[in-house]
């Protein structure tokens, strides 16, 4: 039988990447609704912005009292409700992707906002979230079976066609958080959608808490709260993909899956915070290890709004 | 059959309250070991130890990066190991506790530190964490029961003699985390100490997270990490009084115990966090509710480290 990890160390390789935009934030431009910042950009979509849509982003006066030292952008003051934003922004996200600038568009708006539970200042296509660098929200399910033997996890493989993290591992159920769908009800969508988990399984679902993170990422800054939940299945059941998403499921032992998370990058990297957070829930992670507490420090290190 | 609060904000109260030390820091001065700060000290003691043990601590020179407007101490750099700072601290508390200024003498010793892992810099006498503002770890167990009703929660109501908090409510077993003692072993030692629970269900404690908080109280300033456990235990168990710190224990229905959280004072004030945490990791506050993520954040607002 396998053992788990004792140096930590190999887990905080993923709060570090995770969190590679609260170090390096300092390069990336605020971009603001009147005076909320909701996003950060980097310095080449700064600049097209206020070149190419002179009408819908204007440059910030810099102020005196902010540290600002990058310059920032103002979504147009004239815009003044969520409607109005959302189609001047709509504009021009899709002359972005006619450019070939965004890719992977979903036809998924997300919310921009600064708090999950605030009213959206604006709604943009999904895809374009991370480039804008707007908080975003999803669902992640660890989907566990009590065996005789131990605590197991279903994992999926992720497709390798998919234009995010081809053949990764990922959770049995996972999903951004759109808007107009609580995040109860996305994870049972979602259990369906990915997973062929029927409703009343799905409903055992128990939200868990929540990590948070800023990760640097090629195309912007990645700020991301994940709502955390635990699914204990039957033994016998087996999820089946079901929306080409997944190509395949297995189910591990956790000893297994903390040597994954810890040694190799097989999981999609964001997977790895929560599963963090549910080993050291269930005790699999004791205040024994060094650097106990600040790993559970690092698995919220994004705001939590 | 009752229902759980839905509105956060009893909850919020709690965080508040613990953390008022958080609010308030600035009114409280530094004493540092080295170039480490460990402790903070209210301006009538901060005042009382320069004049009174002028060979033990010193007034900091002002250095013109801090913002250490209010001063500070630094413990005589000639004391240079563990034994020697122990020894000149113990001396400065003995007097301190013939003169009547610190009450409740334990004689237990906690370590002075920076992180939970680090080599104490000092040990102190219990009963001075909160004068001296050290950091200060524990551990609480929650003992809870599924039953055909749902989960239930042992509950303890302290002993009405005890010097801290009489007559409030308690976890069914909770303890301060002193030196020389891992927080699972001192989870088995007190289970049996303070409700009776056989070491072969004790073990069963499985270590959870932690919550972490600045409290500002009379005596000072209670910056503690608790390391949390959830304890399972068999419906036909029932814990017994032991070393005479608890009056009595009963059995309460999770809904009843959230409503108390919320709208009452009864429980001593650090539970209220433990608890809360527990609620929202089984899933019995959920991300719909308003301020639900803000609430997660509140629980940790100490130093996690």
């Amino acid at each position: 039988m396998s053992t788990l990890p004792q140096n930590l160390q190999g887990y905080f390789r993923w709060i570090q990447k995770c969190n590679g935009g609260l170090r390096g934030k300092e390069k990336y431009h605020p971009w603001t609704v009147g005076k909320s910042t909701v996003g950060y950009l980097q310095p080449w979509l700064f600049q097209k912005l206020q070149a190419d849509f002179p009408g819908v982003f204007k440059v910030s006066l810099s102020c005196p009292q902010s540290s600002d030292a990058v310059g920032s952008l103002i979504l147009d003051e004239s815009l003044k409700t969520c409607e109005e934003r959302s189609a001047a922004l709509a504009g021009v996200l899709a002359q972005l992707r006619d450019e070939g600038v965004l890719t992977g568009w979903r036809s998924e708006l997300y919310p921009v906002l600064t708090s999950f539970q605030g009213q959206p200042l604006a709604l943009v296509e999904r895809a374009a979230a991370v480039h804008l660098g707007i908080k975003a929200y999803g669902v992640h399910v660890n989907g566990y079976v009590e065996t005789e033997r131990g605590v197991e996890l279903w994992v999926a493989t992720r497709s390798r066609s998919k234009p995010t993290w081809p053949g990764r591992l990922d959770h049995i159920v996972a999903g951004g958080q759109p808007h107009g769908l609580s995040p109860g009800a996305n994870v049972t969508k979602e259990c369906g959608e990915e997973a062929s988990i029927p409703e009343e399984l799905a409903r055992n679902a128990k939200p868990v808490g929540a990590v948070s993170y800023e990760e640097m990422q090629e195309s912007g800054l990645k700020r991301d709260v994940l709502f955390c939940y635990d699914l204990q299945l039957p033994a016998d059941f087996v999820p089946a993909p079901q929306d080409g998403e997944v190509e395949s499921f297995q189910r591990l032992p956790i000893e297994e899956v903390a040597e994954i998370i810890a040694n190799t990058d097989k999981f999609k990297d964001n997977c790895n915070l929560v599963i963090i957070d549910f080993l050291i829930r269930h005790g699999f992670i004791r205040p024994e290890q060094e650097g106990y507490l600040e790993l559970l420090a690092g698995l919220r290190l994004g705001p939590l709004s």
